[in-house]
């Protein structure tokens, strides 16, 4: 129990032995803090880089902060995320496309290559009432083929900005409201027709820890170039009332990060780790705490393995 | 919303044209019901098949329940459920397969070659201080292992009884708790070492309606002969405190019924379909009502399309 809430409120820099050269922040970490409070705290836990949402980009401004990061040295591991692409609509559709080219010019803008990409669940359609045939609301098979459609329209913009799109598959938990996308196999499907400096893939450990084909799809990302991110947070139980804050610390669920992580590392992948944890009670938590805790996980469970 | 109230209270026989020749109901859907009342329930909504929950049948007595199956007229479509194959020791081990020997027996007696296997999830193991080390209680590899081989431990008595070893891909949510078993893919190469009229597969709409692999995964399973039963209920949200409990009647949720269930059909499987729904509100409702429901939804969105 001493060691434990010791580390918890020590500064991360005292974490003997870290090597903390490649983890990243990722801003929806310490929600609470605004950019230029997360570059400072980054900073301060000693991390080389940041991953960056784009509701915060948004408000300190873009300009400022693309300054903001480059002036405080660190890396830019990611920006999140582009995406919601399914809709069926030429409205939406659209509105989509617009949506993302503005997210690939912020990603060149803030200075990183990869534009993570949740692409859209099912266009909304529940209820006894809502049509279920084949062709309907609920065909996720059509939703799937317009993300693929609609990634490619994205693709000569992105290139010619030099971003990567870089799809993220999502836990199934997830399929009807936010990702069609659910394997890791798939998103390298749909990327394969794409060059791998456009269109990569993400791997973060809550969405893909269950897949029985986790280790060759990892394999495969490594081997065509297109694994571009490596995201880690725990699957917590029991699920939160919002499943997408029930996210833990690394070692407080049931991934195992060693395992993953050295899978990771013999797909050839020399990027930052980022640690991007979605849940209630740590962002009800001092943002220099959280980054302790983060910080002596990381060095604990991932980082040896890398 | 007046045609609706009406079906929901009409006895499931007056619904016009509604074919139910193959439809089963699985006891869990109507919970508060004994086998008996289940079994009388069945009757009286026209159904010609019932899926059977082990904990009914021991209130029952295995020999009485058999028989009063039998004096309904009744078809066993499936019992529910072998498995929590996944202990790492000895006794665990033991006591699991001592257990799936004694459910192979009630299947054979209850007049079913369909016995559900759900295998079981890791063994427990969460918080900072638990082992997180790749072969420790995390360690989702060698825990799927241990399943494979264990279901070939059961493969002779299973054999000599002539009861097949149903493997039931469940959602990846339930992947650390419930089952290792996560995608249909996954089951049917762990079945492949097997005779397919020992080692099947079941496919359950609210596990498997995410998967971007399903079409090709269904045609293999029959095309193999694997295809064992076909169960339906849908994925609705938000999704209840216990995930267990978040299913619905078909058209309630985000499934494409028709599609599925064509794709069902397009593999020549040629058995019941079983409704199967965990839901405290359908829990707390007639039973009556419930199977009038069910066989409504089942005459719209799933008959037609087999």
């Amino acid at each position: 129990m001493t060691s434990r809430s010791t580390a918890a409120h020590a500064p991360a820099g005292s974490v003997p032995d870290a090597d903390l050269t490649r983890l990243s922040l990722n801003t929806a970490t310490t929600k609470a803090w605004t950019l230029e409070e997360a570059v400072d705290g980054a900073v301060r836990a000693g991390l080389p880089a940041v991953g960056l949402w784009r509701d915060r980009v948004a408000e300190a401004g873009l300009e400022r902060a693309a300054r903001l990061v480059r002036d405080a040295g660190l890396r830019v591991s990611s920006l999140c995320r582009g995406g919601f692409l399914t809709a069926a609509d030429d409205d939406g559709r659209r509105a989509s496309l617009e949506d993302n080219r503005a997210a690939v010019v912020e990603a060149a803008t803030l200075g990183t290559r990869e534009l993570i990409m949740v692409v859209g669940g099912l266009p909304a359609a529940t209820g006894p009432n809502a049509p279920a045939r084949p062709g309907g609301d609920k065909d996720i098979v059509e939703a799937r083929r317009r993300v693929a459609d609609r990634i490619g329209e994205l693709v000569p913009f992105a290139q010619e900005h030099d971003v990567r799109l870089v799809l993220e598959p999502l836990h199934p938990i997830f399929a009807a409201d936010r990702a069609v996308l659910s394997t890791l196999a798939q998103c390298l499907d749909l990327a394969e027709p794409f060059a791998p400096e456009t269109v990569g893939v993400v791997v973060d450990t809550y969405h893909v820890w269950w897949d029985p084909d986790l280790r060759r799809q990892i394999a495969r990302a490594g081997r065509t170039g297109r694994l571009a991110s490596y995201q880690v947070c725990d699957w917590i139980q029991p699920i939160a009332a919002d499943p997408l804050l029930s996210r833990g610390y690394m070692g407080d669920g049931f991934i195992d990060f060693p395992t993953v992580t050295r899978w990771v590392a013999e797909s050839g992948y020399t990027g930052d780790v980022e640690v991007e944890i979605f849940n209630q009670d740590i962002w009800d938590t001092d943002g220099d705490d959280v980054l302790a805790v983060v910080a002596e996980r990381y060095g604990r469970l991932v980082q040896p393995y890398l």
